[in-house]
């Protein structure tokens, strides 16, 4: 436990979105710490304070009151946020905080992918026209009747709705343009808007470490923006198993969790609506998607089971909320649809990217893995399912690895290392500022492929590179120099022990999955790798590391944001709701955890082959 | 207008519930206004603001900031509540003041019948007993599937509802009881409570003037508790149209009229868990009956339209809210039911009324008539059913009257006046404070039988209780002396004429009817008389002055608050419900005030017999 009278030798600070973790000395400040990660963070004063161009977000962590000149620059909302500025802040304890894209001298942002437009097939929430003859002495029906008669369907709608729809009757001579959702013999009003008002759709694909975020045009199926946001989240714990326990903590906790995201939600919407020029009136459907955990926190339902073996979500079959309930700003009759999800560890995104990759009505053997700090794995096969999670740890998201960072600018994503030199590729081609999870997966198999390390993981310490120290070794990529920070970087033996158990995880399950489907790994036809990290990740390197089985190459696909196109594409078909529910009656789902052979399986793919 | 500056030679004070008007000089205070009315106003200290008893509440009107006195006695709650110690309060303008109960000497409630049991019939909310298998590693369904797969049924839920689901189920080893509303398809979660836990309903009678409220027990139908309280919307406007009238000024109105009566209905939730023994997730449905203003009011749809011709309603069909939505502080998942109103001034208390009565099955020719301020007639004849509403006024509640009260103690309600004497009952057998709506009809229909009015309603000036003051006549019932007060209980030639109004346009509205229907008034076989007023009134002094036809006096049946036990049976039987609903698209709806023989004939009722 940390004394607080007692100033740590060295204070780690986490740098936020990068994912960037630095040690600093006490009296050091957060620009420093930010200087010393070779991250550009803007101080056009030159770190007097007066600027306010390095403002940064504290994340969690405490430090001393505001500076003098803090108080000057920073205003009253901002300080309670937890805004500060970094020249200003030196930290006694550890800390993480946020780097806003402004705060950058040359900006980062998180890219997804996604933009194109999809095929509109009966999307749940159409766009009707009403078009009524007005009340008279011999026409005393109702609003809602009039509306109904008209419609030859019962309308549910609360009585917010009702009044917008009286409203917007009689101020646009009894016409207007309902969204209606059609569903479960209802026709649910989403929304009453003026005659002709287009109407559009929210996507999101809510992840452990981003949200991604699309607007579609219902009406022909085109995504008009995208935005790719942190989730914020990741302040009250790196991944879903430590958010769980820190929701399970107090209620307050479990709310807290889902108004920042709700928050971020209602920023993007704030967002589209000025760049499409639109109003949120117009966003009449809503679609969710995310792991289990990111899922049940959003809707507001319990998540401390989903902490404990047997791992039982509250809800697992699709759910149709107002998007009221959740604090959503929409339209006011907009539904939130959160696709079913599998298992506890297996989402609704699974699901979404199972129906976008069409995996799920594959004729020929295939296999869809999702890489995350949860990898879902899952195996159709002669018209079945096999589905599993396993624990594979952020180490690919830059967790847990000395030199980790997100795959931003600066990030080594590829290297060629022989047993003479080392080459390394960084995303914008600047110098590294570490490594990210493809570059990490390229590193390895080099170091393996050049025998500096054995089938243990074991570096050669022989090699000029390798240092030893003690049972600390670890492998120069480049020197402070070659990087231009004032570290060298190095991947030690630590970080490749993360690897291995992470690569070890994924391919204990493809082995369970195959062998529950009784097939050999060659019999595998497809192999889809959806997810970021899985479409950057260099599938012959992941092959040789043991992680995918070996396979002709021209058998991988990557597919990027898979659960992002499908959750885009529940926005414009019914039949793919419809469908998602079928997969999730269909899918065998193992619990590895509690499979017999799931160990053993663990322990042998530790081994490098 | 009146001047704030010129001090007006009298003030007038309402008072409230009884509803009695009052004229004091300047100086006087809102205790002595009490005292003239004979008003037993708790005074303890004797009007030295020291004793607190005297406590009113100030509806309407303002008054000089709080004496000393009234500081020192009063919680700043009740303050900013409009809370007042009469004896300190001496008004320049004129003030509306309600007297709560716990404040006079001789508690003076609101009486409404309707306790004893009811049949059940398949209540629409019924109590359902889970026993589950709890999960393990072969059975890993998500609680919700787990229940829906118990029950057969898919479950309409929230977030909110599906937590308490879960962690009902997780407390209690797998078991709940659970109140499921069955509808259009749907199982509607109204609450999950622990094991064996009875359910209970709420139902109101949501009246221009008074709110009746039965709690329910929907397991063997009996009203365990009832409580009648004055609706708090009257500080805004005596009658619906001047409420209306308010609600259209500003939004905030209308949400003020909404959250008075949501107030006193979450008051009364309170007062019945006290009474009953049992929590508000206990009250897993809600009935509210009332007018189609009223029902606009509370469910906050729109009401402009209900103020101008030709006064349509939002909604007339029935409508099932979350009771969340409404405010109402019942289960979690509680639905109000507001059943169809049949027209912009016929509402579902009417339709509570025709079904509680049996009146729509009747197969003999049928008449139901609810007086008050808009008086409902419907004729029900050969399997049609005819109905109209008439702007009867609030003459019969009080208002519009000089001496005008309503029935509560002290009310005349009734007289036995001949040429020489004058015999006045009152309720409760006290001193006369005022007349009721039973006893003005029984004094007019005395007067004219006596000749002491003519059939135009003009007074005998030659008789000794008449005194001739220009156009103002007046008849003596009984001198200050007689009645305790400072003031002559007297009958107005204004008073006649406000009945003359009252009582033609209930008969102009039953001769329409009658018409309509190709009958003749002798050709009714049941004349029922719902309501309060409908109750006490004597049918044969309202023959006598020409309100309703003369018919053997035997086919009257006065029933009550017939919309009250409307209210209840329909959180007893879905059946009742759905009769609801065809009632509603089954009557013959006529707009008095676009038809073309109503103005004659509401000018010629308007002679005495």
């Amino acid at each position: 436990m940390t004394q607080p009278d007692q100033t740590p030798e060295t204070i780690e600070i986490d740098l936020q979105p990068v994912g960037r973790r630095i040690s600093i000395q006490p009296g050091q400040t957060l620009l420093d710490a930010a200087r010393l990660a070779g991250i550009d963070l803007s101080a056009a004063c030159g770190g007097i304070g007066t600027c306010g161009s390095c403002r940064v977000k504290i994340l969690r962590g405490s430090l001393d009151a505001p500076t003098l000149a803090e108080l000057d620059v920073l205003e009253a909302a901002e300080l309670l946020a937890g805004v500060r500025l970094a020249c200003q802040v030196t930290p006694k304890t550890d800390v993480q905080v946020y780097i806003p894209p402004e705060s950058l001298s040359s900006p980062q942002q998180m890219q997804i992918d996604g933009f194109g437009d999809l095929r509109r097939d009966h999307p749940p929430v159409q766009a009707i026209e009403l078009d009524l003859l007005p009340p008279d002495e011999k026409d005393l029906r109702a609003d809602l009747s009039r509306v109904e008669d008209f419609l030859h369907c019962r309308l549910a709608a609360n009585s917010q709705q009702i009044t917008l729809l009286s409203e917007a009757l009689r101020a646009h001579h009894w016409k207007a343009r309902l969204a209606l959702l059609q569903q479960d013999h209802f026709c649910h009003l989403a929304a009453a808007l003026p005659p002709g008002t287009p109407i559009y759709g929210l996507a999101a694909d809510l992840g452990s470490t981003k949200l991604a975020f699309f607007l579609v045009d219902l009406e022909n199926g085109a995504t008009l923006v995208t935005n790719g946001v942190m989730n914020p989240q990741i302040a009250f714990g790196e991944d879903v198993v430590s958010r769980i326990a820190f929701a399970n903590r107090q209620p307050a906790n479990r709310r807290l969790l889902q108004k920042v995201v709700v928050d971020e939600i209602n920023q993007t919407i704030e967002h589209f609506c000025l760049e499409a020029n639109i109003t949120p009136q117009q966003i009449v459907d809503v679609v969710l998607v995310g792991n289990t955990a990111i899922h049940h926190l959003v809707a507001g339902l319990p998540v401390e089971q989903l902490g404990q073996a047997p791992y039982i979500p509250a809800v697992s079959r699709g759910l149709n909320l107002p998007a009221e309930s959740l604090g959503i700003q929409a339209a006011s009759g907009a539904n939130v649809f959160l696709p079913p999800n599998i298992a506890g560890y297996v989402g609704a995104d699974h699901v979404a990217a199972l129906l976008a990759t069409q995996a799920i009505q594959s004729k020929e053997t295939t296999l869809l893995v999702d890489i995350g700090t949860n990898t879902e794995i899952s195996l159709i096969h002669a018209g079945q399912t096999f589905s599993c999670s396993c624990a594979s740890g952020p180490a690919f998201e830059g967790a847990h690895i000395h030199a980790g960072m997100r795959a931003m600018q600066g990030a080594v994503e590829k290297s060629k290392i022989t047993a003479e030199s080392v080459q390394l590729t960084t995303i914008g081609h600047v110098l590294p500022l570490g490594i990210c999870g493809s570059g990490i997966l390229n590193i390895i198999a080099d170091l393996r492929q050049a025998r500096i390390i054995n089938e243990r993981g074991v570096m050669d310490t022989h090699h000029p590179r390798v240092k030893a120290n003690g049972r600390k070794t670890q492998f120069l990529l480049a020197s402070a120099k070659e990087t231009g920070t004032s570290q060298d970087l190095i991947i030690t033996r630590q970080d490749i022990n993360e690897i291995q158990l992470a690569k070890a995880a994924i391919r204990a399950g493809i082995d369970v999955l195959l062998e529950a489907a009784g097939l050999q790994s060659n019999d595998i036809q497809h192999f889809i790798c959806a997810g970021a990290f899985g479409t950057y990740l260099d599938t012959a390197c992941a092959i040789q590391i043991g992680m995918f089985p070996s396979l002709p190459l021209e058998r991988f696909h990557q597919v990027g944001n898979a659960a992002g196109v499908g959750a885009r594409q529940m926005l414009l078909s019914s039949a793919i709701r419809e469908q998602a529910e079928k997969v999730r009656q269909q899918v065998h789902y193992i619990e590895l955890t509690a499979h017999p052979g799931f160990r053993d399986l663990y322990v042998e793919n530790m081994i490098f082959p």
